[in-house]
Parts: C-alpha cells; structure tokens; sequence
C-alpha cells in the first residue's frame, strides 16, 4: 500500500530511477499527492505523466462534465457505521441543479478483526462495491434524512462499470434509482462500478445520449421531462 | 473544423474506419457527444479512448479533486460583449467553498468582421487567452457584481500552463489574483492557460502543496490561514 510503505517506495529514489505505476491519475488520491509532498522534502525531483481517470472519463455516459459538482465516495455500510456526509454534499450539488460522481468503495487488502487482533496478516477476498449495494444505501440515507434528493421513483441516476475498458467490458445503463435497484447484479458487469447521480440542470441532449442506456427508455424521458422539467419533443 | 465539418468527417465511416484525433478526453467538449449522437443516427459503430485531460490533470496544482465544483469557461470580452454568466458559476461553488476550474478562451481559425462580411476565408492570427488578461476581466466583473468572491487581494487562484507538457513546459503559478496580474507575461510560460479559483473548504495539506509555486509564500500561507481560515502551523 503506497499509504503505509511511501518512506520505501523512496528509499533510493535520490540515487535511482523509481517508477509508481497508478490507476487513474496520479493527482486522483491524496495518497499520491502525499508522496509527492514526502519526494519534494527529502530533494527528490518528480515526474508526474497524467492519465484517463474516472473524473473525466465518466463523461462517456453523456452528461457534460461542466455540469458536474463536487465528486462523492461512498463507503461500505457495516451494522454500526453508516457515514452519511455524501448526503449533505449530493445534496449541494442537487440544490445547484449539478451531476455527482459518486465513487464506491473498494476494500483491498482487509483483515478480519480477529486476525488484527492477533496480529495474523491474513486478509479478506477483495470487495467492490456494486451498484446495487450503493443505491440501497442512497435510498437508505435518504429515509432518514428525507431531502428528497434520491427519491427511488424520481431521481435519475447512470450506473458505469469499466469505463474504457475492451470491447464488452464497459457498461452503462441508465435509469430511476428503483430502475436500477431492480436489475440482476450481471447488468452492471464485472467491478469497478461508478454512479451518477443526474442533477436538475439537465441538457435536453445529455437525456438523448444517456436514452440509449436506460433500463426502460420510456421512463427515463418522462422522468425527465416530468420530475426534471427538461424540454424533450 | 469538427462543429461544422462532421458529415465530412462520417462520410464513409460505415464502410471504413475513421479516427478522430482529438485534445484532452473526448467527452470534455459537448461537441464530441454530438458526433457520436450523428454517428449512431447513422448506426456506425463509435469506440472511445479515453484521455488525460485538463478536467483531472487540473490537480497538478495540489488541490483535490474532490473539492472542485462545476467547471466554468471565460471567453474574451470585446468593447461591447462582457458575457458575465461565468460569474454566477464561480459563486455558487464559491458559497459552497469549492474550488473552481476556469477554462480560458482560444480563437481558432477566426474571420475579421470584414473578411468574414465579404466571404474572403481569410483567418485571423490565433489567439489564447493569457492568465494575465483572464485576471483582469475576472477582476472587471467583480467590480461591476461586488459578490465579494474574486477579490484583488483576498482570493487566491493558481495560474497553469501546459500542464503535462514536458520539461521546463509546464508553469504553474499561486497568490492573489492581484499578485498573479503584476506578474510579467512570460511568467506564465506558453499557451494552453487554465486558472483555478480557491474555495474556502481549503486543507493545509493543499495550501503546502501549492506553496512552492507561491509568487509570494508569505502572503499565499497569509492569506490562507487569515481570510480563508484554514488551520496552518
């Protein structure tokens, strides 16, 4: 993990060539930047080389990027912890009428809190949040806290697995948070899995794009001329 | 030109392949998305590659991601056109505290009044918008607005040019907008431009991340911690 073995990773770095392989782009996680700060303070020159990363290649599903707000992350429910902050921050960019990216967990690396405990480095399979666990707990934050933001049955919201990935790997469908709820889990295809959250400032040619992924093409254009107000033929 | 010439470009490319070179992420300009809107009119397969583009690269700067609002364009203002629209934007992230990435103007391939009057296709030499010339038309607009969110000598911006561009290309610049406007041109280095404004939800790792590009790094960290209220040593 770059979080635990940075002070490694630079070890010889003044003296060598070190590479740090990333996904996405560097600048996407603190993380990075944080080992950049580490580099700078220790006078080791750094080469940063930018890639594709979610925060802009989510805008193969057709909304524009200029319509987005503030980027979410949703972490993984347990019985006694359900951070809700994102809520309050979807909520300002529904308020403004904005898209949210919301990126969903990914727990790598996990150990039990036995083997913790005991000191055993033994870890959990890997788990990627789906869409289907993400939008439950949106639409369970949204029962407690009633903003009507992410009501099931009229917020629009656009599930992405794989963006950019080969042929037959990436995927995008469309729809009502209940829409989406109610897809078996193979809809979405393999992990990562991205959600949109549409905003109210929503672009009659955005909802055309976005048309050909939805679950049900004629609920996704009365949505949105209906809940949304979009002008549509 | 793709706007105008997007018939041309999908003439043959169902029988074909056609490739489509473009800057940045594809889906960063609207448009893109409507190319691909005739092309599946026309039932010809579109595949996408996605891009490093200005949209993430923008965290070169040290700011996170996450922390941006929505993405705002200023064009060049002529003696009778100051479109202002740009302005409402930035306040409404800036209210929220978010930072905003302000996209500069570039005139392409542009007729003077005259020649374009007498059909004469002779075009104008280009021109991109200078971080220099952005400040101060950002600056017009406060004065004429009085929102008190592009303050000369309380907000704080970061200037970028050719991000990601190689050795030496790359420029970027940190301090008030007013430190930014007296600074000489050639500080900023070559074009592409691109300016982000800060927003208040501003964390010390940023504000030291930012620092070494600081015009002044007195008054960056000053500024910082007294009117931005972020929590410095």
């Amino acid at each position: 993990m770059v979080e635990t073995e940075s002070d490694e990773i630079l070890r010889d770095a003044d003296k060598k060539d070190v590479a740090l392989l990333v996904v996405g782009d560097p600048f996407g996680a603190t993380t990075h930047t944080d080992i950049i700060l580490r580099a700078r303070s220790l006078k080791i020159p750094v080469r940063v080389v930018h890639n594709a990363s979610i925060m802009n290649a989510i805008g193969a599903c057709g909304l524009q990027l200029y319509n987005f707000g503030q980027t979410v992350s949703l972490v993984f429910f347990s019985e006694t912890w359900k951070p809700d902050s994102f809520y309050d921050r979807i909520k300002e960019n529904a308020d403004l009428g904005m898209h949210t990216l919301v990126l969903l967990d990914i727990k790598v690396k996990e150990q039990s809190e036995e083997n913790l405990a005991r000191g055993r480095k033994i870890y959990e399979p890997p788990r990627y949040m789906s869409i289907t666990q993400a939008v439950s707990q949106l639409i369970e934050i949204e029962e407690l806290r009633e903003g009507g933001i992410l009501t099931p049955d009229k917020t629009l919201a656009i599930a992405m697995s794989r963006v950019g990935g080969s042929e037959g790997q990436e995927r995008i469908v469309s729809g009502t948070l209940s829409e989406l709820l109610s897809q078996p889990p193979e809809v979405f295809g393999e992990p990562l899995h991205s959600l949109v959250i549409v905003g109210r400032r929503l672009h009659h040619l955005e909802v055309e794009y976005a048309e050909t992924f939805a679950v049900n093409r004629e609920s996704w254009r009365s949505t949105a001329r209906d809940v949304y107000g979009c002008a549509l033929d």
